[in-house]
């Protein structure tokens, strides 16, 4: 159902063709919930079909071919709201690096430092992708939510901007867990005299 | 592949039985990587049949009957050497708690509130938990790894149980990093005079 309401919350910012859809999903919900392409064309169609969101053909290009513009309708809007309702369902750890953490000796003391400070780099890069796009946030450099703050009410702006921050500096906060986590496990290879 | 590199790690501390396997996931490697009953036992006879552990029946009860022990064999052991020298691939994140967060809007304070709440008491038990085995590894209450350890050079020792430390660690930092975030998300409703 994450994926519905991803996608529910990306068309609440104003009507999109699927194509549309499948092109902001990347730049704006996507940061927190992933899908690929072809995930996200078969879920619009299936959320037509349970009459969540209204369609109409819209023109497309110059040769006089349509595309399926998708609206969130009263029903979409009241799953959006459900959805907030609901106590969320956590899943059971499956995490590969920290099952890798758990075995290193059965690597060289180079695969275990070699596999904690890639473990810091790609959290490196997730924060600072997570920080540029608070900034963009904040800026007013997400497209997607300039459209969405356009149709929401003056009182209810700084709300909305705020909720968007909240959620990344999640991503942020844990990007930053990672990094401290990685270099606690340097040290402690060169503590065991590893490394 | 991590469910097979999970098995073939708890196998490493000692030969056993499936039924003895799927008991232990839960209290050793379980932690790290969650599987159901149902997933072990079809993996560790696709392991079989690809030559990564040995086979042999035991005895079983008092009415004659056996079971099918797992031994890690040489090919066995060299997958976990390979398994610690391959690079991690990381997924795109798909976080449920964040994709909420983003939009809270669409609940009510109280539900924003309760979502909070609710994220802070989830990590609050999951890192209890982890601090819970981490007291379990340094005072010999974890019988996997008793086990292990009796078949590990005493050189090794420190090392091993240094490194489930470690990874349990992780979960902690994990869980520390996530209830920071919810509390900041409830100063911030607070802030927005939303509570």
């Amino acid at each position: 159902m994450s994926l519905r309401n991803a996608l529910l919350a990306l068309l609440s910012s104003g009507p999109m063709t699927g194509y549309d859809a499948a092109k902001k999903f990347a730049s704006s919900v996507g940061h927190v919930w992933h899908a690929a392409n072809s995930q996200i064309y078969p879920e619009l169609r299936k959320m037509e079909r349970e009459g969540l969101v209204d369609t109409r053909e819209v023109p497309w290009g110059s040769k006089g071919e349509t595309k399926t513009e998708y609206t969130v309708n009263e029903q979409g809007r009241d799953a959006l709201h459900e959805w907030q309702q609901e106590p969320m369902s956590y899943v059971a750890d499956r995490d590969p690096a920290r099952l890798k953490a758990a075995y290193l000796e059965w690597g060289t003391p180079q695969s275990a430092a070699s596999f904690l400070r890639e473990h810091i780099s790609h959290f490196e890069n997730q924060r600072r992708l997570a920080l540029d796009e608070i900034h963009r946030v904040e800026s007013g450099g997400n497209p997607t939510l300039v459209r969405r703050l356009e149709n929401v009410p003056d009182r209810d702006r700084a709300k909305v901007t705020a909720f968007k921050r909240f959620s990344y500096e999640g991503r942020v906060l844990h990007a930053e867990a990672e990094i401290a986590w990685a270099k606690r496990g340097l040290e402690l290879l060169a503590e065991l005299g590893e490394i």
